[in-house]
């Protein structure tokens, strides 16, 4: 059972109310927002503050070799004496001047951390397991399970807490926990959405306990202290539990109000109480033993009374016989009166069953001697109403009439072996009390573990030997009658004071989980991950958490207006659950990533002992009630869905952090095995951009163009060049890596930014193409820019620079997109509502002119375009064929185009051939020797070959501007730059030929291999 | 149901054969492992073997811009006309070619595909969809679930079926697929892993059809054909269905042996009944409306005995009544005698019931017209043994003494709508038939979808129609009777002949099945996925697999054990669902990642309702057997780790790499958000490795030192530059790549590799630093060699480079480890048993000191070594103090470790200092003449500096070798180059002489930032 009590008080009241853990928390929080939170802040080993020390250091003659970096790499000594001070001063003083509410002054001296494992750990640990249910539903259990069924129940719940004991103790044990608990290691550990969710199923937890332990309280007050208090009466005998129920109601809302004032004005004094609680649960415990041993030689005096095999009620008679003798007379006794309509005793009119079995007195608590464990050994599961019957008694099996009319003990609820477990699972929650109050330990890291794992073994042991004695001295029919369970106080050894004790010790629980839950909640609150509970993270001016008080107050009435004790134990064992499982997956995670960070000083977990509690855990969950988990899990998962949309941005440092970097590591390592398949291939580009002066990107619809390529998916890695040295240059990388982001937001890339400083721009980019990407996350395709000013500028690095470009991708085996006049293509807002991209098909290099129109075609602003593809044929073809063959081609690549075949005769070169060539040897010949170019080559030759090249240049711009010129897009295959490198300012010439009169064209190289394929 | 047959047949026997699926995937496999499978390697497109009609391209005028590449690029005119000869010829010649059997002579002259969407696909689905159990069960399935819930079963089924021809019609319409059917389809587009298994649970479905086929046939002929053929008879009246199980068992045997003789020798006589099958078929079913038609005027005689409202069973007595009258006596008829053990009417001695009860004859078959359908519209589902009860009639309930003898009809077994979910399932698969001929159709894209989704369409409309039908016509009591569910085609319309065409049918279906399962087995075995299948690759020399028709029998003989119908339906349902689940599973991940060759020509397919079937074929299997559901996806799964274990390397290319992609980019936009959290931090390495001329590692043990360090998790990127120009270095930097993967692969690192060619090697060294990984898989860690012949070598390079590294990775904020003496680390395969990794820790420098000796002793070389922290305690520090501080300090970050603190008082400069601190300047002065700087500084205060420098180098190295000569490793805070250049020739001589005389150094320099916290 999780209550939030310190153990035994000591005697500072102020100090002792300041290391609840709410309030602990509180501060903590504080603190860790500044320097727990974020250690690149105010860490105390790179503070570059106090540099009265570093001079000092400076001139220090042992350590000149390191002497110019002191100011970032600070000297040992330093460090450690900065340190030290830190542990032990900063805490204090940091509290003191962030201290903003009234009692902060009491915290200028902070109490030393001073308990051990006993008092600190092990007591509170053992108190908070021990709880209702041990008082009110174990020996039921025991009856209806059976010992051996329910020695399994405790064995599953008891090794589920162990096990996360363990993943506990070693979470715990990694670094400084300063205070905090459950609910920061978690959060601490696997990132803020999985932590709040964690968190607030712990806060429900706690709460829903609550409302249990007032649920307990009642039913031990309305059943065994004061059943005349009771407000409902139930309208006839066999109508008993709805009255009941509506008592539980009213009661319990009278409780929990009573509490909520009370941890609203007074939450000292419930501390004050709780070593007075864990007495009386110790002695409750030691008194069964001695009960036990005293039922050997003296069983106690508990007759029931039995009609044949059948269990009476036994507060509606008086004498266990059918007849009495008053006086001489043999009279009918009250007995006899319930079973039959008249009272003459010679009246047939009673009851088959009745008539047909004796009344047997049997004792009810036979003892330990008595052998009564054979019969107790396999339980006897009821369904609701059924009659509790004694197997061993003989009976003739008559139907009578009075069965339903509540004279017979009969079961209250339908039981199973899967309701026992949720039933009892509660029993063994209450594991974090001893972590939770990590900020008071002398050395937490030594006494969390010990004290949880003995407080654990400890109870363990008792539940297990519980079981066995009350299995060994108890008649089964008394063992399944859950009214009975609590008499057995009665007869085990002192009998009123466990009734009291057992009363306050649970009022007491109740009281501290309604302390603890709104803390926690508080302490959730202000870790701001969870917005909409902001409001809660406000206390009021003693530092009372109202808000959240009153939440769970309202949680708690939810709770109780269920009003059953085994309606409401399941649903807290789900919250429970749920927080168990997540330290179990926590510590899995972090072990099997082998996080460097992972070095718990409790050194007996392992991977798999975690794993089996976590799956302990699942099927605890689904074993106690499918649907409960499914709730459960579905609000886990929503507050962590919530979490993650909220976006919290909590530099904690998660152990998911690592997850996520092990599955890209693990999925690109699958991918590595070398291209993939041409089914599979898909654009990965490599944009490369230029930015201005200002680091600016120059052609943002570069990253337009990209956006609209792939629709979102695949891989886009946009790179660009800064020109100088790279030392000198770390800023200008950053802030243009980040003006790239920037823009690639707004155009809705997603993809990844790569600045290299070099000192040619050329060689850069040359990196870039090699080195972008990793593994199976390659590149395939370039997209490049045209370098518009080329003709102007006097300066060959604009061209050259892009002819080497266009050089390196051949080389590299990638494919080439060149989209000039971009700033004319779309942006992402437009739509084209009809029109045409224009493929022109000269030369096939792998199917990339086929497949880009169809890519394009996936994105809004080009899907109502149509495709067309224009194929050129020579004088020797026949072009009707060729249509025919394109046709099917394409209706095989599943892909709709409209189909043109132009014929292009040879023809006489023109004049105005001869014209663009000339003048373009000219300017070629001019700047060349503007560049004082020594050689001069035999112009004869280049001049065929030019005038060639010129003369298809032209004649294919002919063509394609008088099919083309209203086409959205032009898709060209891009001729390569000449093997003579001598050659390459023509191919800028031809390349502008080629193109010129086009609003919007994108040259288009393959890669060197097939993207398309008719197969499946 | 899925049979494999053709559909009526034509007259051309031997190619019929021939398109049987199971020829036809043989020789295609053959062809897909040449062509198909790896488009690279003879592709049509990028053929460079016909230069002749390359040569006539070549100086085509008005292509002249891009002849120079007409031999990779080539025109279209000439890539479609050899295209279009491919597609037409090549596919008989390749055969021809490839042809080993003797019957592949027949195949020279190809079957032109020719089959419309009516014989090839409608036809054939029909006949498969339609099977066994709508004449065996539907009747007793209505009876049983009543015409609501049955309608309900029908409606699960028919639509489960649906949505996976939907997915199904987008997959074979998504290019072309030369034959092959649902195994090809898929192992296509989900790769040999998903392709396999999904394979062999169609196949083991089939497997398991043929014997449920078997067992409806022995069931057909056992109960309505010749009842006396029975080998085993009931023992006593109500022992029957253990006797009619073991006939079955028996006559399935024998059945099962000659089915596969017949398949052996002859399966082209199987084919040759097909349509004779199919006749039988639709006969039947016309016959079912036109018996309902006909009971509306006329309905037929079949009269029930009910003795109150129980049905007897028929063939116990003659007459429906307690008394005959023979002559003019009112005899007791056979009846009385069966109930009454005396003949005598008088006598007492009958059965309670029967007494109490009347008997009456009832219309068994009221007709359409009787509204018996409002009796039948709620189910009766029924235990075991329960008796046939019709809850109109009146009864008195007594419990009489015959119940157990067999007079009455009961439940034969146990029903549910989950298990009659599971039994209705095989009457809805079937529907791959026309996928399965693929090959044979004119036009498969647009036949496979109309003519599979009209077959089911057809077939749902028989089904819901048969359902409403039997519930109007017949009495419920009759319908849920297992044995009369047959008897209903007696008196429907033309009778016998139905009984014997159903049994025909039935057996037809089972040979069809015995046919196409080994040849599913054989075109999965010959694909070589799963190596242990291999043998049954192998075919007879008529093409018979003989060994593949084995297993088949015997698997069908596991079934035809389990003897009852009942039970084996649900056993082959999973495994059809598990194929279908997976059919739109790759339908609906191709959807989702819009893998750019997803383009179907099939339009009406959305990933919602792939999904939707996918999760209706996961229910269904969950529904109808949840026990079975997992064995079957247990067997699934473990052939899909098997055969991605046994690492099948088929190039097909599949939806399942995408995926992969997906998730590698995903995970990395994950991570992109900056850099990890201190509690995260975790070496990220950038190797860069030294290649020597023929391109080999120089230091292997760098790799082995990172794999040490890795204990494999986490990134390693392994970079290397190579000198030269990038144009012409590519097959340079593949070699050297490859080299790095192989020695990767030896010294167990698991990362990428990334060589790359730069005009000078500092500068390459530059772009790795800044541009290696992507996105948040970045490096935080350069692991460099120390440049050991730097003072012999007269190339200043030499060191230029390395200190240009270190100082590129402090302005990149990395950190940097430089192993020294790399060549004496230790291999993977040493361990040390003993000894100390020394850490030196004279600076704090973010806390990687401390950090890596804990990861080495992660890894079993280092495990058993004790690690020492020393660090340097000047004049004025408290030296005692320190330590206690630093063993706090270590304590608190959980590591084990000796801590010392070594006394360094400021001491005079030796004459040993002021010497090496002259041969230094020396040295440095000389080169510098040798390299003719002209610049003389002044060299008086440089002199001061390095002698203090000097000074420090030897006196640590003087503490260092005195304390750690013994260190296994010696790990050491490595100083900043000098910020002035000038001294950069010196620093290396201070580092020389910082790590004189030690074994192994490393030397560590952080990035600047924490990596290693106290805090959990």
């Amino acid at each position: 059972m999780p209550h939030f009590t310190v153990v035994p008080v000591q005697d500072n009241s102020p100090s002792n109310y300041d290391s609840l853990e709410g309030v602990n928390w509180g501060y903590i929080r504080n603190r860790d927002d500044s320097s727990h939170g974020n250690h690149k802040e105010d860490s105390p080993f790179l503070s570059s503050s106090d540099s009265a020390s570093k001079r000092n250091d400076y001139y220090d003659k042992n350590l000149a070799l390191f002497e110019e970096e002191l100011d970032i790499r600070p000297k040992v000594s330093s460090l450690l004496s900065r340190l030290v001070s830190y542990t032990n001063v900063t805490q204090g003083a940091k509290e003191h001047e962030e201290a903003e509410s009234a009692d902060a002054s009491r915290r200028q001296m902070p109490k030393s951390p001073n308990m051990g494992t006993l008092m600190g750990v092990y007591l509170p640990c053992l108190q908070n397991i021990f709880g209702v249910i041990l008082f009110l539903r174990l020996t039921w259990i025991v009856g209806t399970a059976g010992v051996v069924q329910s020695f399994l129940i405790v064995l599953m719940c008891c090794s589920c807490t162990m096990l996360t004991a363990i993943s506990m103790s070693a979470i715990a044990t990694n670094g400084v926990v300063p205070a905090g608990g459950a609910y920061f290691m978690i959060s601490r550990s696997l990132g803020p959405e999985f932590g709040g969710a964690v968190g607030l199923c712990f806060y429900l937890g706690t709460t829903f306990a609550a409302a249990m332990y007032i649920l307990g309280a009642i039913e031990i007050f309305l059943k065994y202290l004061i059943p005349q208090a009771a407000i409902f009466h139930p309208a006839d005998i066999h109508a008993g539990s709805g009255a009941m129920l509506n008592n539980m109601r009213v009661y319990g809302t009278i409780c929990l109000s009573l509490m909520a004032v009370v941890v609203f004005v007074g939450v000292k004094y419930v501390n004050k109480f709780a070593s007075l609680f864990l007495a009386c649960v110790i002695i409750s415990i030691v008194s069964i033993y001695a009960g036990a041993i005293k039922s050997i030689f003296h069983p106690p005096e508990f007759p029931i009374c039995m009609l044949g095999n059948r269990t009476l009620v036994r507060d509606l008679f008086d004498v266990c016989g059918k007849t009495v003798v008053v006086g001489n007379d043999t009279v009918p006794s009250q007995l006899w009166k319930n079973f039959c309509s008249s009272e003459n005793s010679s009246s047939t009119h009673c009851d088959e069953y009745f008539l047909q079995n004796n009344v047997t007195e049997i004792q009810g608590i036979p003892g330990l001697a008595s052998g009564i464990i054979n019969e107790n050994m396999w339980g006897d599961y009821m369904e609701k109403g059924q009659i509790l019957e004694k197997a061993s008694l003989s009976s003739v099996d008559v139907h009578g009439s009075m069965e339903t009319f509540g004279f017979y003990v009969s079961a209250d609820i339908a039981t199973s072996f899967t309701l026992l477990v949720g039933i009892f699972f509660p029993s063994a929650t209450g594991i974090m009390a001893g972590s939770n109050r990590s900020g008071d330990l002398r050395d937490a890291q030594k006494s969390i573990p010990i004290g949880t794992i003995l407080a654990i073994t400890t109870t363990s042991l008792v539940y297990f030997s519980s079981v066995v004695l009350f299995g060994a001295c108890i008649e089964g029919a008394v063992l399944r009658d859950n009214k009975f369970s609590f008499y057995l106080w009665f007869v085990m050894y002192p009998p009123w004071v466990i009734v009291i004790g057992s009363f306050f010790s649970t009022v007491g629980a109740g009281l501290q989980s309604l302390t603890g839950a709104p803390r926690l909640l508080q302490a959730i609150a202000k870790d701001n991950i969870i917005p909409f509970l902001r409001v809660f993270g406000h206390g009021k001016a003693n530092g009372e958490p109202t808000w959240a008080l009153l939440l769970t107050g309202l949680i708690a009435e939810l709770g109780i207006l269920i009003a059953s004790l085994d309606m409401v134990a399941p649903i807290l064992s789900m919250f429970f659950l749920m927080c168990y499982l997540f330290v179990n997956l926590a510590c899995a995670v972090q072990t099997l990533l082998r996080t460097p960070n992972w070095r718990p000083r409790f050194r007996y977990y392992h991977w798999a002992l975690s794993f089996l509690g976590m799956s302990m855990c699942l099927a605890l969950m689904f074993i106690s009630s499918w649907y409960y988990a499914i709730v459960a899990m579905g609000i886990a998962g929503m507050i962590y869905k919530y979490i993650e949309y909220q976006g919290a941005e909590k530099e904690w440092g998660d152990g998911i952090r690592g997850l996520s970097l092990s599955a890209a590591r693990y999925a690109l390592l699958r991918l590595e095995a070398g291209p993939p398949h041409t089914k599979n291939w898909r654009p990965q580009l490599l944009v490369l951009l230029k930015l201005d002066e200002d680091l600016h990107v120059k052609y943002p619809r570069m990253l337009t163009f990209a956006s609209q390529l792939k629709a979102g998916k695949g891989l886009t890695i946009v790179g660009s060049v800064i020109q100088g040295s790279f030392l000198e240059c770390y800023g200008e990388t950053q802030a243009s890596e980040q003006a790239i982001k920037n823009m690639m937001e707004i155009e809705r890339v997603k993809g990844f930014c790569q600045v290299v400083v070099a000192s040619k721009v050329r060689e850069g980019i040359a990196h870039l193409i090699q080195s972008c990407g990793l593994g199976g996350m390659k590149h395939n395709t370039v997209v490049m820019g045209w370098p518009y000013g080329w003709r102007q500028s006097e300066d060959p690095r604009a061209w050259k620079t892009f002819i080497n470009t266009v050089r390196c991708t051949t080389a590299a085996h990638l494919a080439l997109m060149v989209p000039k006049n971009v700033s004319f293509y779309p942006s992402n807002h437009e739509r084209f509502t009809d029109g045409y991209i224009d493929v022109w098909w000269i030369v096939h290099d792998g199917g990339m002119l086929m497949l880009l129109p169809f890519l394009l075609k996936q994105h809004k602003v080009w899907r109502k375009c149509k495709m067309r593809i224009f194929t050129v044929a020579q004088m020797d073809d026949n072009s009707i064929q060729m249509k025919k063959d394109l046709a099917t081609f394409l209706y095989q690549l599943r892909l709709e185009a409209e189909v043109e075949v132009v014929e292009m005769h040879n023809s006489d070169i023109s004049a105005y051939t001869y014209e663009r060539t000339l003048m373009m040897e000219q300017r070629s010949q001019m700047l060349k020797q503007m560049r004082l170019s020594s050689a001069e080559r035999d112009r004869e030759v280049h001049d065929q070959s030019n005038v060639r090249r010129m003369h298809t240049a032209v004649k294919l711009n002919e063509v394609i501007v008088n099919r083309s010129h209203d086409a959205r897009l032009v898709l060209l295959n891009m001729p390569g730059p000449p093997r003579n490198p001598e050659g390459d300012e023509n191919y800028m010439e031809f390349l502008e030929v080629l193109t010129e009169g086009l609003e919007r064209v994108l040259l288009v190289r393959g890669g060197g291999r097939e993207v398309i394929t008719i197969y499946s």
